[in-house]
């Protein structure tokens, strides 16, 4: 099973995809889609939402773990970010690759085993679980890997009787 | 030109359609898209975003006036309202249909010439500006038209010459 990470964001976008059978991950690519603050919003959010497509594509990917926006106090950073994940979650739909949300605490724990892990530890885990050497950079398509195997963790068993 | 207004939600999402000489404007069709909480997320999000699709193509649509979040003390709300709003932006694109996001107090100064105006005394001029005996009704439909109407108030002369 081949399960696309992405850590939504407006500058930039991380994402990851990872193969599991749900106990032995692997590694397939990963990166990060960069928008321009110069670019109007809309063409942004389209661009975002079009490079997610091509790479589910390309990477063959079945399923998709997407962090999701945590309840903040910063509403003024959440909303275009809300923007960017709505516009994912409708690309991948029309792809028929179904789209699982988790917050940020559900990624950490299900990486380290602690929600309210420091984000190098969280990064570390993703290196080890991945058998990295070092810690995949940049740190958004780190953490774009690390919901494809908050995936990986919480859902193989119960998305691989449904499929 | 053919005006697509939207009034993003998520429970209930208002669309209009207005054509417009920038001068005389004449309603089309208007209407709320429906979806149930009982629903998952993502698939709410999909389906708004593929009726609007759909409406654009059926009323042959060249443009789009969306209501934006307003900066406001409920983000629990303005968030869900920001995925289909993504969604919506990313399915007009697809269809090279461009977008305008205008705030509420943009919206209501267009079509009132007060931005501060109250609900009644902009459902009440969306009446009078396309020629309805009544209120178009639900709420979010005239809403939605609303948003057309700006974009054919603030936009019309400069999207022309685009075009």
């Amino acid at each position: 099973m081949r399960i696309l990470g992405i850590d939504p964001g407006y500058a930039q976008t991380g994402w990851g995809v990872v193969e599991s059978d749900g106990q032995h991950n692997r590694p397939v690519s990963f990166g990060v889609i960069k928008t321009s603050p110069t670019q109007p919003d809309c063409e942004r959010i389209h661009f975002i939402a079009k490079s997610i497509g091509a790479l589910a594509l390309e990477n063959k990917v079945t399923i998709c773990g997407m962090e999701d926006i945590f309840f903040t106090k910063n509403v003024s950073s959440a909303i275009p970010v809300a923007k960017v994940i709505g516009a994912c979650i409708h690309q991948l739909a029309l792809l028929e690759i179904p789209v699982r949300l988790y917050s940020p605490p559900t990624i950490k724990s299900a990486v380290t085993g602690y929600g309210g892990a420091e984000k190098h530890q969280v990064q570390e885990m993703v290196r080890i679980l991945l058998g990295f050497e070092k810690i995949p950079k940049p740190d958004h398509a780190s953490d774009a890997l690390a919901a494809a195997l908050c995936l990986a963790v919480y859902d193989f068993a119960q998305i691989r009787m449904k499929l």
